[in-house]
């Protein structure tokens, strides 16, 4: 039986630039994390597709096989930053039958999967935490969770994708048009060859449900969005609506007291803090009962913020780890 | 011994704006908190001055002698919301040397006396929280606590002040004076008979002084902060500054590795998001090591958004009181 000095030990699936973003952020500040903890967090092992492949950030162990993480039992923590649906899915059910706390920064799964997985980590006493699903480095499902306990959440609007909101900006700001914007987009690393999740609003609306479902506490499903996208935008209809003084964004919004759930482009008067948002900025207001306005914007994207808010999700699971680890010893004295 | 599905009770010292606020905000959604807390949330008496003077909200209870909330054994949570160094001090630590939860808004209070008060807290095995001190209803404590656990705070910049704000605001956009601005926000209930707590910058350097070290982990006192308010602004610089594009903000910030702490106004461009918080607002930007930069904006004060912060704080508190009962029922069957 394993003591409250031992390591906490993580297991990721994936490697790619949030993995290593979380790796970096965990080497910058290693010392402070251990005392936080009251223990030393270690990365054991992460499984890649190919483990040979130059990587910017060294690792202890590389593995190709997914059962060297799932099965290990000295794997207290498994994260999950793969991403798109299979086989995560399979993946994190399997964490959580071998009692693994589990962290996943994928949104696609948590729209499509999450209240059955979140089933699946209560039955089995373990956390499933997400935090890195919903607008990478701002902090939102935590303050939900925390910061606004006493308070209730009547009405979510932002700006949720990166990707459109820099392609947007160099429309508006630099009169460029659709595809040269996209290509710029691309040829940044912000918006993938096959860009159809984001600028269709796809992305944008996995991660309204998710967080529908944490300010709402209803069910929600991605067919529950009504779904628009940036494609059709032309500069003509941005060169006009600029002399009113208006702005497009795409925009997540829900109001569910009147049923209304949607992403779409928005023209914004400049007036509105989120049409100030610029480039692959993410942003959010929330109306609450006592509160009132409330509004964040920060990095949306990017493998240090974006890995930042993994290690959140990491030490409170590792605090569970040691929680757990304590109750044990009580009981048995080992 | 009380058992776990009995009331939570809480005493308050104080019932003013923010005490009222409160109220009115456990009353708007009592099912949800009391279903959120497994346990019934109860506001068992208020210490007024007088209690003959006609308020807003009702109230069980009042008393104007302090014994009857720090003595009273039933009482398991103590909010303080009277403002001012004195008596608060003094029934604070009353609170604590009794064992109860303590709560405060009282932002003074805790730039002087804050550590004093946490190390207390801390030997009778309490918790001293503190939410609605800085930034009313903008609930930046437990989200750095929290949200950014994982992340290192390394500077701070915000609109900590809405009276000022609101003052800066008309100066700037209706070209007011300040004695002609100051007149309307007294008016207007923003700004106290008083006013210089608000005008010379101490209000937004104790706020400061209270989230520094949150964020830094470091020793900070009111008299590390260098001051300065809004007294002095007139109208024909700000003219000038904003055929320039820059607007005047009362600023508070922090670079603690370059020993820089400070309060005063800065011209800030249009540019930057800060200068896009108007009136009453306050806003707030973090530079962390791996998010970047965040920021967040809302309402700094209000008896409601303020109510609610306290609330979040009694949501807290009232789980720890619950977690207690548990132990020690589990520990002697009673």
């Amino acid at each position: 039986m394993k003591n409250y000095q031992d390591d906490v030990r993580v297991g990721l699936l994936g490697f790619g630039t949030v993995g290593q973003g979380l790796v970096q952020g965990i080497n910058l500040q290693i010392d402070n994390i251990s005392s936080r903890l009251g223990a030393p967090l270690k990365i054991q092992r992460a499984l890649v597709q190919d483990a040979n492949k130059k990587r910017v950030v060294g690792l202890p162990e590389l593995t190709t096989n997914a059962r060297d993480i799932l099965e290990d039992p000295d794997i207290d923590i498994v994260v999950e930053v793969m991403g798109g649906e299979q086989p995560a899915y399979d993946y994190i059910k399997q964490a959580l039958g071998q009692r693994k706390q589990v962290v996943t920064a994928n949104k696609l799964l948590l729209a499509q999967h999450g209240p059955e997985l979140k089933a699946l980590a209560q039955r089995n006493g373990k956390g499933l935490l997400y935090e890195a699903s919903v607008l990478g480095g701002i902090p939102i499902l935590r303050t939900i969770q925390h910061g606004l306990c006493g308070d209730k959440v009547e009405e979510v609007k932002g700006i949720f994708n990166g990707t459109t909101n820099f392609i947007l900006t160099r429309m508006v700001e630099l009169g460029e048009d659709y595809p040269t914007a996209l290509r710029l987009a691309q040829e940044a690393g912000y918006a993938e060859a096959e860009p159809t999740m984001d600028v269709s609003g796809l992305d944008a609306a996995c991660k309204l449900v998710i967080l529908c479902r944490e300010c709402f506490d209803l069910e929600f499903h991605l067919k529950d969005v009504t779904m628009s996208g940036i494609e059709h935008l032309d500069q003509r209809q941005i060169t006009l609506e600029k002399r009113q003084g208006r702005i497009p964004k795409l925009i997540a919004c829900a109001k569910p007291q009147n049923g209304e759930i949607q992403v779409g482009v928005q023209w914004l008067p400049e007036t509105d803090l989120l049409s100030r948002v610029s480039g692959v900025q993410n942003a959010l207001s929330l109306k609450t009962l006592l509160a009132g306005e409330l509004f964040w914007s920060g990095p949306g994207a990017g493998g240090l913020a974006t890995g930042g808010a993994v290690l959140g999700d990491i030490m409170e699971a590792a605090e569970r780890v040691l929680t757990e680890r304590d109750t044990v010893f009580q009981q048995t004295g080992k």
